[in-house]
């Protein structure tokens, strides 16, 4: 029945050699990996305009310079990620890059700070959805959370269908947003051009503002950048595009990479050319959205597909956090430095345990952070701009080894990209220490876990590696024990089978004295069922029959080590007719299991006598 | 670490044959025995005033007329079950009366109306002992539920650690509260007498009020006569008493009816007389114990004492229903109608899985009647009185049986409280129907469990008994089939002992196809590491090894059964030398041994290996 209701929920299981149809092509992958950078643009300005406001409405005219450099930014890291796309073809991602030409501990901190990240992204993404959804449906505000926690176990169930699947059905929100941003921005451009739209700016770009201080403005731009999150996902994926496979990688990430600064660049235009003040119930998008569309019917229709379509690329954009978390938690599972349970592949050949792992981890930062937007950004921004950092570096390093002296000239958009980087994470780090610092708690322990996982799995393999000149031991026979309670059919069968296995058979019952004339009867039973075998019986003051047999096994144990015998338990059993049936009997052969699991060189079986009603 | 744990809330384990010096005499037994029947006047005459004042505050007068039918009723109990103590010396109870002269289903339903009533005597006792707690210290009256859930976890402590230590423990505050009550009443009567007690009654004895109708005194008298729970306790101990037992039982019995007489016919007529009023936060009988002791020092310091009294006998008698419980579920699970696990005895000799059970459904009842005394009143009345009711017919029967024609005058008492028993149930079932269908529901449901178990019970024994001339069979060998994955020491040392044990050896890997290269690299490790041991090697299309190998070793299975051979499967594991390592390692050996126990004539063993570091 489990099974059943688990193939409603994620599909029948398919064949492991199913896996390479699930190719991607350019449309697909742009659907499946822009999401998360294209989706900022419905929270990244608004964060930079949340911080300006600080000082009042008059300061958000510095949303346009700051844009520029964030702009700049982007730029420097598409140029950086194609050339990691290049270098690394088999999939790069910070974790690899930094783990290659920086070493273990700095690819642990980018692996570990992008696992985190990658909950971040599902919790802003779907925190961010479930805003477009309640500003456009002002009756739901109340559930933002309870929306933001459905979409992030709807996704995990989507991707625990599969990857392909899942790209196709994507494309429908990722495309509808592109082109409806493109039509919105559009009817602006046009608006503007035409005159219809009034200049609304509460301040002009230049305006001399009191209070504005470059620690506001540095703040405001740390922020900011996180619009620039998810521009990676396309270099982590290189594996997964159709051939020539670097060619089309690249060619998607310069296409995402342009159609997302338009975007950036759109929205903070608009905003400020509005004037929009950011309100609590409504985003800047949205109201930007209505502004621009106005309130006749046909504006009105487009204004809430734009909003639905908002809601959907954010939930792709969460989608991304789906599809890269189990690959890393994968590499780094076959490095040893992940539990091994990470490396397995579901019914679907999707990796179930990232999957689950991953939308387990969102929905504690959505109850912890309650879903605001405004409370996670700080964490996410310095989560990506940490591997970011590291990989730019690890480029460097790479152009270094492979090209010597020339390096400097391919790692100039490397460098640029990691002084930038780097700059983000200080800017964050010094001016933000009060909404960041459980990532340098968070951080140090995942390592601390990586490494002692990694120290753990090279520990077993070396005691398990069969040495040079291992011999193979021959021994003279096998004592058996059975454990006889009342003298039954299960008893019969038990010793039965020890017969068939063992040299030398021990009937053993422990009695606990609670009731002498029941011990004699066992006794006079098992003689006339078994007149050629001996019952050993052992007595307790206790009522636990655990220990003492656990004595007189390790003591058998020991004598039959010294005749170069093996030693064998047989716990009889019985399985009655329905499972849930096992509930009236006692678990004494599972504890005795349990006890007798740390004792070396005893083998424990379970002859199982199957009840037929 | 647990065991340790263990030791300090419950104590170190007992000897069986500790046992015996665990008997009452009569000032003990009236301590453990009587505090259920005793407390009852902290809420039952409360219950009748709540009733009668839905007319008014002049109503409250018929609660005198009322408390003497009570009287009667607590007379004609008393007598019949100081016959049921000398007809059942081994301990009567209603279950056992009922089921040996009425038969089984009225046997069972009084068990089972008792066993969901003990778990009501716990909720209500604790319940109205956390009211006498607020009624002194009004701070914590919203923690009235949290108090209640605590003393019913204090009390499961006490028990778990035996019965004896608790029986001197309780003396004290039961003493105190006998004591306490007798010094409050002897005040409140020396007052009356000189005059120095107003008399303050809303309306004299025999004022016709308006609106009172018979079915109001009925109902005031069904939930009064909740005072008379607890009296059947005595009878059901006959066993824990000291020699004589019957005479001794017999004798505690009438001392305890004697004072609740006293007692309730004092708080009731002085609740009349001082014209005494339900309030919400305080109780009737704390109203009554501050009126007669005034506001004086001594008289708030007296108040006090008599407020922690009452709640100590109230917590006390909740310990009656921790008491009675366990042994009624052994008696029962003795008869085979409750699970097995009620019949086995803890470390101290408690029956610990009864009375974690009754803690459990106790503090279940209280969280779902919010702690609230009058909801819990009705229900337990009605499971009071239908045992009460059997018990009483099934002694009419009794004496029918062994006196023959005479019976009628011995039955005179059984048949006197037989017929009150049975008018209070049938008031109850139909002036308060709306409390008390739960009753109705879960009664049935326990019914039908009890007769379920009875025949899994039945029916597992019937298959398990060896038939005459059953035969011992002689196996001419043993198939051995390993299972193998990698190669390592874990794998060596199991097939070392599949050797030991087997005519036949299997060498078993399951690939799953994903990595060819792999599965050559296992052969060629395993050919060098066992020459003279050919690895059979299943390929599967899918990423789960359970259910391939399951279908080889079944058909292993089935030639070794054509050969006369017995099959048994290896499944070798290693043992991490920290318990939490096991986490880090796939659990194919756990799933494996539940896939394969539903298969019949496959011994599952499993080889360990331990790691020593």
């Amino acid at each position: 029945m489990f099974k059943k209701f688990k193939e409603i929920l994620i599909g029948k299981p398919l064949k492991s050699s199913a896996d390479d149809s699930h190719l991607l092509n350019k449309m697909q992958a742009l659907a499946m990996l822009s999401s998360d950078a294209l989706s900022s643009v419905a929270y990244g300005p608004e964060q930079i305009i949340l911080v300006l406001m600080t000082i009042g409405a008059t300061a958000i005219w510095y949303s346009i310079p700051i844009a520029a450099v964030i702009l700049l930014l982007l730029f420097a890291l598409i140029m950086s990620y194609t050339q990691v796309i290049h270098a690394y073809p088999s999939g790069g991602g910070a974790y690899l890059v930094s783990t290659e030409n920086l070493g273990t501990i700095p690819g642990l901190i980018s692996g570990g700070s992008l696992l985190v990240d990658y909950m971040l992204t599902v919790a802003v993404s779907t925190a961010s959805g479930a805003d477009a959804i309640t500003s456009a449906i002002p009756e739901l505000y109340n559930y933002n959370l309870e929306i933001a926690i459905v979409l992030a176990l709807i996704l995990m169930f989507m991707n625990l269908r599969g990857l392909r699947e899942s790209a196709s059905f994507l494309m429908i929100p990722v495309y509808t947003f592109i082109i409806s941003t493109f039509i919105l921005l559009g009817v602006g451009i046009f608006r503007i051009l035409s005159g219809s739209l009034p200049y609304q700016a509460p301040a002009h770009i230049g305006t001399s503002i009191a209070g504005v201080s470059l620690i506001l403005i540095l703040k405001a731009f740390s922020t900011g950048s996180s619009s620039l999150t998810g521009v990676e996902a396309i270099s982590n994926a290189v594996p997964f595009f159709k051939r020539p496979k670097e060619h089309n990688a690249a060619l998607t990430l310069v296409m995402m990479g342009s159609i997302l600064a338009f975007f950036f660049a759109g929205v903070v235009f608009f905003a400020y050319w509005m004037g929009i003040v950011p309100q609590n119930n409504v985003t800047v998008i949205a109201q930007m959205a209505k502004g621009l569309l106005g309130s006749g019917p046909l504006g009105q229709l487009m204004f809430f597909i734009f909003q639905f379509s908002t809601a959907l690329i954010l939930a792709v954009a969460a989608n991304t956090g789906y599809s890269a978390f189990p690959v890393l938690a994968f590499n780094m599972a076959k490095n040893k430095y992940m539990p091994h349970m990470f490396t397995a592949r579901g019914d679907r050949l999707s990796y179930s345990n990232g999957i689950i792992s991953l939308a387990a981890g969102a929905i504690v930062l959505l109850l912890i952070f309650k879903g605001e937007t405004e409370r996670l950004i700080p964490l996410y921004a310095i989560g990506v701009f940490t591997p970011f950092t590291l990989a730019q570096v690890g480029m460097v390093i790479h152009w270094k080894k492979r090209l010597g002296k020339q390096f400097i000239w391919h790692s100039i958009p490397n460098i640029l990209g990691a002084l930038i980087s780097f700059a983000v994470v200080m800017i964050l780090l010094i001016f933000r220490t009060a909404e960041i610092w459980p990532f340098f708690i968070v951080l140090p322990v995942l390592i601390f876990a990586f490494i002692r996982v990694h120290h753990h799995y090279v520990n077993v393999a070396e005691q398990l590696r069969l040495r040079e000149g291992h011999a193979e031991h021959k021994f003279d026979g096998n004592t058996v024990i059975v454990l006889v309670g009342n003298v039954t059919n299960v008893d019969l069968g038990a010793i039965n089978y020890a017969r068939s296995i063992g040299e030398y058979v021990i009937a053993l019952h422990v009695s606990t004295k609670e009731n002498t004339r029941k011990e004699q009867e066992i006794e006079s039973e098992f003689e006339a069922a078994f007149p050629d075998l001996h019952l050993t019986v052992i007595r307790t003051n206790y009522r636990d029959i655990i220990a003492p047999a656990v004595r007189y096994i390790s003591l058998a144990s020991k004598n039959a080590k010294k005749r170069n015998y093996t030693t064998t338990v047989i716990i009889p059993n019985f399985i009655p007719s329905k499972p849930w049936e096992n509930m009236f009997h006692n678990q004494t052969g599972l504890r005795l299991r349990v006890a007798l699991n740390s004792h070396e060189d005893i083998i424990l079986a379970s002859y199982n006598y199957h009840l037929k009603k």
